[in-house]
């Protein structure tokens, strides 16, 4: 039973966890869907009342009925390296190989379903609400006068973007930032603006989820900081516990979306509370695990692997 | 309580709906996505604890609260009627309309999610062959060697294109294509063959299904005619009885892919069997209601309505 890995050549964090799938004999098959066709083949068929698909690269087979688990990392648009590409040619590739997949018995981490809508953060919001987390008043408004109230209701505000910072102008492309009651909001019926109080806060948690396994990482906050996720701060991310009732939560986050991994972003405020940001499917785990020693990659690939039980070292929450 | 319709401005389909939804004096709000920002405005907020949401189009406003029900026709890309639309803007207005939408409780024909994985051919005979119907045997490849012999196992072999006819060039944009096992298959390792066993037949079957309600036509095939619901073919399309077993078969399709509304196409053989071929979740209704008059664009309105009991009239299957 092998684990196939979708993802760009280049990726580190992917190799992380290669490394500790050979490290127990799990075979393991890395594809780029932007391969297909060319370096990799695949064949699916329908015949004599019955499926089967097979998957080819460099020599090795991967048949739909050994598949054990998709790791959905980094994947390249289907046949993007093919020499004559095109829309349709991305098209129909991506029929043949998710179509394939899709129809597969086996366990996703995390599957392209259930991604895309975790990506939405309205609907974040609202699963997290559902799931007791605390969640800081928010709008998303292309009205002016509403933007304008909920910043007079609030005082201190911070703007976001829901899909990543915009592109060109170097002075938006702040991924946060802090206004107050009196800004400009005439600009929002141009285009919508998502709005957050903004939550006074003594340390970033970084909460990285993996299926059952909670690995809590703090970086304390440098004053006036507004979002520490970029930028040094002089302070390091460190292992940190995980509140009982957060990990209730965080399960029934994840059951709700259909996750098998996550990476959660809160802001704990003056009194320890954690505050739900956001619940990235696709977040990085590289830079916590080699910031804390946590043992991430590892977590991952025992969950590729069917191994969940598996520990090498006992992680912050016991 | 309204129906939302998201399509563009012109759709006669989406107008024969509407009049239903005016007949019944059911409230409609008709919004192309398109149209945010800009003719439409769009508020969602969490505060105080809850959740709201609202939109309003041509000083009309909609709660989520009173949110009926969504119908996804043919909605525009979001922004894209937007002064300055690019494709960041197009991002976060999808996040903030999508997002809201998403987070209300209400019932969608059909949910983008699931319309999202009913697009894939290889997963529709995946749950087409899971839901008891008989489909033909197909292969799916950028293998040269595996289309051949799918071809030499099955002589007469239709070739089709996954996700649409191919653009450009009028040769090769017949929408399915009758090949035999001595044509030249090197070019399949450059791009997936969809391939599948031509089903000699008798007449296409076209059954449209609304929630519970099956709509059954049948339109006799012209002599050696491969895809009959293009161009002319001499023949009309007409009610025709749905089987016991086919009927069985299309609440279990839809059961398992989550989809209110889907458009079947089948293959009748000399038999009289009925060969799945596609179901496509947002198949075109408008032509069939106009040849067989069958109440269908009814049908939409009273599921969006929430009052799938009322008929006007007995249809095929009662």
């Amino acid at each position: 039973m092998t684990v196939l890995i979708l993802t760009s050549e280049q990726d580190v964090t992917a190799d992380m966890v290669v490394a500790e799938l050979h490290l127990r004999s799990v075979p393991v098959m890395r594809l780029d869907p932007a391969d297909v066709p060319g370096k990799a083949v695949l064949s699916a068929d329908y015949a004599h009342g019955d499926f089967d698909g097979h998957l080819s690269v460099n020599g090795h087979v991967l048949s739909m009925g050994g598949l054990r688990s998709v790791w959905v990392r980094r994947p390249g648009e289907p046949a993007a390296h093919a020499s004559d590409s095109s829309s349709w040619l991305t098209a129909e590739t991506r029929q043949a190989l998710y179509g394939m997949l899709y129809s597969a018995p086996t366990r996703w981490m995390n599957h392209p379903r259930n991604a895309d809508q975790a990506r939405y953060k309205l609907w974040q919001l609202r699963i997290a609400h559902l799931s007791g987390f605390a969640v800081p008043p928010t709008a998303f408004t292309t009205a002016p006068r509403v933007a304008q109230q909920f910043a007079e209701e609030y005082r201190d505000v911070v703007v976001k973007s829901a899909s990543g910072p915009p592109p060109g102008d170097p002075a938006s492309a702040l991924p946060t930032t802090l206004i107050g009651p009196g800004a400009d909001f005439s600009t929002v019926a141009a285009g919508p603006a998502l709005l957050q109080r903004y939550v006074p806060k003594r340390a970033d948690i970084r909460l990285t989820c993996v299926g059952p396994r909670l690995f809590g990482a703090r970086k304390r906050s440098a004053p006036g900081q507004v979002d520490g996720r970029y930028g040094d701060t002089g302070y390091a991310w460190e292992t940190t516990a995980v509140p009982d009732r957060i990990a209730k939560s965080v399960q029934e986050y994840l059951a709700l979306s259909g996750l098998a991994y996550a990476a959660f972003d809160f802001a704990e405020d003056e009194d320890g509370l954690w505050w739900f940001l956001e619940c990235n499917q696709a977040g990085q785990f590289g830079f916590v695990e080699l910031e804390t020693g946590q043992p991430i990659a590892e977590a991952v690939a025992l969950w590729l692997a069917g191994r969940t039980g598996e520990r090498r070292v006992p992680e912050s929450r016991g």
